[in-house]
Parts: structure tokens; sequence; C-alpha cells
């Protein structure tokens, strides 16, 4: 039996590909990630490298290898303080699944927490591909000085703090000196660095304010040719790790369901008594 | 002025610790992980050296730490296949931020959608330390196997699937095999991952099933001595950066809110069209 | 041109529905749920008849709908004190988008929080359709208080809580009696409710424990026809306004990324300090 | 003993308070809700009131409380179309928990889905109070026309949406006319809205596109006094009940881990074959 082409090609119309990707190719038997046979990374190749491959789609060179290492570990963890690992283990204490409480500690990556790497990426990566204000691409290391100072004194004409400098607990954090210089070993010292390196300096003097671990990543992540909209990505990728370690250390040590808060502890601002029938009476509401 | 003894006390009682940790110690321009300075961990260890040092409170020797990255690598990526790898597409699509649509990957591995890792962790575990049915832990190979074939009895009678067997899109997973290879190279083959292909061995001649990838990194991890309770966990680990790498190419390259299914391939079962103001006063419902 | 019928099946084989529902119909122009065009549920009907359409999928009755109203208004707040709140103002102070703050909450429902009510309900249904030990259903009102001996014995003698009932900041939680005695007035106290009192009865004599409000609530859903399945569903309809609630508290009234925890209120276990080269080397660790 | 008042202090520092609320007060035996005793709301006052109550801190007036009930029954549900629902079905199909499912949904709205309320909410808020360019807020019915047709141009030049009108869907979306039709009845139709209808009026002249659910939404709760922040959250509380029928749907009706996605409907670019040991050495790769 014969159907007529309008018929298939109204088939057709459904079947048009909802999902297509660059990364893996599944087929009976055989899984191929950016063309290499899994089975041939397995054993091959470490997880940095796996992880380079997976988001700038080949393998990285000995050297950018070597430094998404450091780059990894260098996000590790901030015990306790920070908010996505309060909410890990808060879920935790509740009896929630492993994964569901990493889950929560990487959705609380907010503005504020985890936020500064991207944007700090997005501003560095903005200069020197387009310059500030009329001038262009800096093209000298004097251009690149004053696109640092302009950048400075736009935030700091707005009150407002530039991403990737200063931290809430640390005068100066103490993991992005050591981060620079294995950037510098590596050769993963570009303009995008140097740019923050002119901005701390000029922050420093006029502040006291060093760069953090965001903004040290920001020059290197960048150097290394990341885009910035993988930035939080990037940085989920190296925190995931310690999220896990606290969420099994709360399920291991700490009682289940224990009080975060105590009554005791909860201040009320004008919660004054009300009824709720005379309310109800007074606005006229019928039963 | 002096204070007396009891209202101290009560103060201390409110003050009593909620928070404490043996993973990161964080004090002013200092962060101690595992009881290293984190300047001295970044540049000199690997990813998975960090990996595996938040988990286990210790450095891995190296073989161990050969082992972690390839058990890392063979959790990387099944395309578009897994449903976590779906939902994070889809909340890409809709213009979630890039945390929050791994997370929502995250959050969709359930008893179904890797489980199995530490479910099958969990049965090796309890195996090989407190034995099968009242025989007691297996103390010889001939025992092993016996507790092998065991498990696999106590399953099939139940008509359910062994976690880490089998597998919906391969008849062989590519993957075990070559990771087996590994652990025996780097000495992580011990007497869990001897259970797993035990169990194997059985299922292939029974029903012609093989080991999947869940399976082998059960007796592996166990036999590195994992707790099965982080199964889930480090299994998040491996995955998450495929699920950076997903988002990041739904954001580049689909449109915006692009439609995953259409109108016209939905089906509808017992939707027979009804009358809001019939109904109610069927029902007697006063408006 | 014609094309032959393989061709056309393989076409059909693709585009086999993946999606089906007997929830609501789109069609252009058109929304219709349960049978009910929208247009004519919007302002005929209540917001908690909409709830209990969607989850039963006909409208209620008068009293069924004034049941529903009570059920929700009972679940909705605890202030700061449970997790799932904490958490949700937590991921709104790092800046976090409201509605990935409320999925925080909403995941922090774990066995410990949220879930009791869940557990009652099957717990009730269960002795109610099966019946406890080898009884069957009970089918008076004596067999009925022996089912519930039965119950409290059970768990008194593993030393578990039984869900439902006992509250950890109150002694006589002071919603349950109220809830109930709406019951009483819409003719929704059956056989399940029954149950639940006669446990509290037991268990208040006993250990001096009270029914909280999801053990109130597990007998009267249950004797609504609502599946226990549906219980977690249930509560987080209940809840979500109060997350939405104090989410925009959080951000109204309290300062951005603001310090849940002093690093000063931070204790540390077995911290001690550690130096990564020597370590390496007794661990023959190349580099 | 006495304690000098240094250390007191130093105690007290630590005991400074973290937690503060207007909502829910909580004492032993007792909740107040804005004021009003738990046990007093519960039966006295609807779901939607009780929304109302804890976003608005009062009671409702009885035509805003009816009004309420329109808006969160309008938000209800949309079928499997949009990607909230699918992601808290595919989860659903994982075995993950109910609430986490719901909380996959929820997070799944972003700008393109779900945010074109808040966003609406939020320009005509701006106008009304604001004004639009350099008039200052509008005063008369006319100078109200004017500000709509300098919104529509605004956008129009932009080439982009304006949020609250169009819709994927539908020509006509069939429920912002009733809900416009409530709000007149119940004296909710206020500035905010007859601006919505008079840029409808405009951009269905210019452009043939009418008003959406959320376009209506967002004029009569700015009427009705709600904050612009406050748009997606109540959009959240009104789509909930539909999340949580869709995965009891999912969980009822279909098999567990069922594939949403067939291996042949996949498309791949760019995925040639490689070689790692080849590509490695080629990088210089040491092993």
């Amino acid at each position: 039996m014969a159907i007529g082409r309008e018929t298939v090609e109204n088939l057709l119309k459904l079947t048009k590909p909802k999902w297509r990707t660059s990364i893996t190719k599944v087929e009976p038997d055989r899984i191929t990630t950016r063309g290499y046979p899994q089975e041939d990374l397995i054993g091959n190749i470490s997880f940095s490298e796996m992880v380079y491959l997976l988001l700038k789609g080949e393998l990285p060179r000995e050297k950018e290898a070597k430094m998404m290492e450091a780059v990894l570990v260098s996000f590790c963890d901030h015990g306790v303080t920070p908010p996505s690992t309060q909410v890990a283990r808060i879920m935790a204490s509740t009896g929630a699944p492993m994964n569901t409480c990493v889950a929560g500690g990487v959705s609380s990556f907010g503005k504020y927490h985890a936020g500064a790497l991207e944007r700090s990426m997005r501003i560095v990566q903005h200069v020197v591909k387009e310059g500030v204000g009329s001038n262009g691409p800096p093209s000298s290391s004097e251009e690149l000085k004053n696109s640092a100072l302009m950048v400075v004194e736009h935030f700091l004409e707005k009150g407002k703090k530039i991403p990737g400098f200063g931290h809430r607990f640390h005068d100066k954090d103490p993991r992005p000196g050591k981060l620079i210089k294995v950037a510098k070993k590596y050769g993963c010292f570009g303009i995008h660095t140097e740019l923050i390196v002119s901005i701390e300096k000029l922050l420093l003097e006029m502040k006291g304010i060093h760069m953090n671990i965001d903004g040290a990543n920001a020059g290197i992540l960048s150097d290394m040719g990341f885009d910035w909209k993988l930035g939080t990505g990037i940085f989920t990728i190296g925190r995931v790790p310690a999220l896990v370690s606290h969420i099994h250390e709360e399920n291991s040590v700490e009682s289940s369901f224990r009080k975060f808060v105590e009554v005791e502890d909860i201040y009320y601002n004008g919660l004054e008594s009300r009824n709720v029938d005379n309310d109800r009476n007074e606005l006229n509401i019928s039963k």
C-alpha cells in the first residue's frame, strides 16, 4: 500500500527533532563523548581533563590541564560559612536525600554568593574585547592600566563593590596569590589576569581591598578561553564535592531534625494580638 | 559591674554551637581543609585528590588517586537520554540561571535514575560485612560465589532488577569492562568487585544481562572504602560537569523557550466536556 | 510521489505520543481543565475548589469544599522554626530568585520534616483497608480501638515515634483540636479520623503525647478520599504561601548576604594542622 | 561566683538574633500568624484569605477576597505544554519524591516562563508611580493612554515583546477577558489594569496581539496593592496544585523511568570520531 506525500509530510512534521547535541552520542553498546569512545577516556584522562573536554569540546594541552586542576581545587570549600553549605546541611537534617541536598546548595548560589566569578569574568572579557568608554580594546600595557582605572572609578562612583575583590571573612584571601603563581607557571597568565592584577593594585592603594579567589579565577579562566557564561557552572563543579562532604558529615555526626534555631532566639516585630471575628465584622465579611 | 552565674549560664545556653565541622576551618586570612592550608593544596594536588580528601578526610595514595580519576571520568555523560539532562536543558530553555538548571538536573536523580550505584554499594557492603542469610560474612572465594548466587536468586524470585546490572540503552555497557581493568591495574579490585563480577557471571548465564557502570563502580568504590551513603554523592560529582556542558549548549545553540512538545503530539484521556453551572447546581453549591 | 508502508510505519514509530494527560487540554484559544473551560472556572469556584478539582478530577460538594479550606489553612506557617523556612530565607539572602527560594524550601521537606502527614495517611489507610496483623479490616468501633492499640504497641516496641503525634515545639499542638471540630461540622470525620483519635487517646494515657496537625489532617484527608501519595503534595500546596511571604520579608527587611553564622560560633573537631609536602612524600606520590 | 562585664558582653555578642519575623510567632502550645491565633483562622477564613493575610499582613475585605480566589484560579494549569510541568513529570518518572518534583517545576520558572507577570507588574507600577519619559505620573485618562503608547513604542523600537501580551499557543488567551470582568465586579479594576487595557488596544491595532493571563493579573494585582516583587511568588502559589496533580498522574498512570526521548530521535552535530592516544601524543601530554 502506498500513502500520499502530504500525509507523510504531516507525519514528518511531528517527528522533527526536539533533541540534538554535540556533546555525547549514544548508540547501542557505544557512548562517544566529543568524538572519543568513553572506554578510551576512562583510565586515560584525568577528571579535570574530562571537565575541560566537556566544556570546551577538545582535550587540553598539558599546561592547561594542570591549570584546570588548580582552578577546581581553589573553589573547594569554605567551611560552614557559605549560605549554600548551611542550606545543604539544614536540608540534610530533615532526612532529604543526598542529591536533593546538593541541589539545594547549588540553588543557593545567587547574585551575592558565587555570582561574583561570572560577573567578574564578564567585566574583564568585555573590557579586553570592547574596551571601556569610547577607547576601544586596550592595546598596550598602559592602556590596560587605564582601563583598570576606568573600571575602578565606574564602580566607586556608583558606590558598588567590584566583583572579584574583597571578602567578608578575610582582609587578604589566602588563595588568589597562590593561584596567580600557578597561572604564571603554566602559561595561563594573560591579558585578562593582568587586568585583574591592575584593578587590585588600584583598589589596594585607594581602599585597601585585595583580590579574592573569584577575581583571580575570573582572569585565569578568561585567559584560558572560557566563556563568562560558564563562570557559575565551573564554580559549581568545583564546589559540589564539598557539599557532598558536608551533607555526609551532617548525616553521620549530627542528630536528625536538630533545631538550628531556638524559639528563645527569635525576635518578633509588630505582632500585636488580633481577633479574627472582630476584624471580619469590621471588614463586613459574611461567613 | 558583675553579673550572676545563672544569668551567664542562661546566656551561654543561647550560645551553644549550632555549627561544627571537621572539614574546613575558616579564620581571618586562613582557610584550612582537613588540616591543610588551601594555598598549599592549590597547584599541589589534583581535583580528584581534592574530592578524595574532602570525602575521606585524608589524601589518597597514588594508586587510589589514579583510580579516583577513572571513577569520576566513568560517570561523565550519557548524552540527552537521561531524565536529569533533559530536565536541566528544559529548565535552561526558560531562561533559568545556570546553577538552578544544574540543581534541577541533580534533583532528578531518583530511585530509577542514578540510584542504582548507591543501592548496589549497599548490597555488596552488606553481603561482605554481614553475609546473606544465616551464613555470616563470606570467608572464601567459594563462599563469595555462593553469596552471589543467593543475591541473584533473591532478586529473581521477587521479579526485581538487581541494581548495577542491565541498561535500558545497551546490551553490554561499554564502560564497566574498562573500569574493572583499571581497578586491577591500580590494586582497587577487591572482594566487593569480585562479588559484582560473580553476580554478573550468574546473571549472564541465566538472563544474558551484563554489569553496568554503576555495578562496576559499586564494587570498586566499596573496595576503596567509601561508605555506600556516598554513592549518589560521588555520582553527582562525576555528572555535574556534563550538566553544565549541556546547559551551556542549550543556551548557546537552541532558541529560548522552544517547544519541547507540540500540542498536536499530546493525547488526552477522558476529558469529556462539562458545564460548571450545571455541576454546581447538582452538587447544591451556593455561590 | 508515493512512499512505502514500511517507511511510514517507521515514521509513525517516531511519533508515538510521549505526553498524555487527563488534567488539562490545550487547544488554540481554549483551555479545558477536567472538562471545564477555564474561563468558566475563573470567578466561579474558589481556589480550594480548584485544588480539589485538580487533585480529584471533580468538583467538591459544598461541605468538602469548606473542609478543604480549613485543611489548607491549617498548614499555613510555623514561623522561622522549620528547616524549610530557614532554607528559603538563607537562599533569598544570596540574591537567588523568588521561585528558586520557594523550590529550596519545598525541597527541604524530608522524612523528618513534613513527611509525617504522608506516612500517617499511609498507616491509617492501610489499617482501615487491610487491618493490622491477621485480623482483617476493622469492622466495628471496638475493632478499630483494637487496631489503634496494635499500631501504638508496634511503634513503642520499636522505640519509634508514630507519625502524626508529638511536636518538638508544643506539648499540645493548638491546631488539631480545632480542625477535628471543623471536620465534624462538615461531615468529614470518618473511620480514619476516628482511628487517629483512638491512637491519641492511648498515646496520651501511656506517654502524655498529643496528636499534631499532621495526624489530624492524615485522618481527615483520608476520610475525604485522598490517596496517601498526595499527602506531601497537599502539605506543599498549603505551605507555599508562607514560603513566599518569608522570602519577601527576608528581601524587604534584612540586608543582603547577611551572616547567619559568625565564625566565632563555629566549633571544629579534630582539625589538627598537616603539611601537604610531608604527607605526599610519605604516601610516595610523584608530582 | 561573679563574672566580668566584658565576658558577658562577648557572650552577648554571640547571641545577637539571627532570626526575626513579623509573620508568625511560635510559643509553646501557641502559634499566632499576623496576630491571629491559628486555631481561630482554621475554619474561619478561606485559603485565599490566608494567602492574602500572609502576603499583605492583614485580612482582605470581602471583594478583595473574592478577587484573590479568581486570580489564583486563573493561574491553575496549562496542561503538559509548560516546561515546568514537563520537568516535574520527567523528575517524577525517575522515582524522585513528590516535593522534589514540585520544587523542580517551581525552579523552572525563568525569564521566559512565568517571568512575564512580575515584569509586567513592574512596568505598570513604574509607569503609574513615576510616569514614562519626563512626563511624571499620568494624572488623567488621556495621559494614561499616552503612557501606554510610549510603553508600546519603547518595546516595538527595541523589537522586544511586551511582557503580559501574546501567547505562544493562543491567538486570544481565553482567560484574561473573564478575569477583567471579575475585577470590574469586585472593584479591583483600577489605573494599573486600565493601563494594561490601553496597551492591549494599541497592540491589537498595530500588531493583532492580545493581552494574556499574566497581563491581566499584572494590572489587577497591582490595583490590589501587591508589590511587583511578589509576582512570581503569587503565580507559584497558583500553579503548585497543578504540579502536584501532574506528578501524581505521572506516578499513577505512566510506567517508571519511561523514555521521553528515543535514541533514533536524537540528532548529532559535528561529532566526528577521534582517537585519544593520537590526540594526546599530538598535544604532548605525558601519561
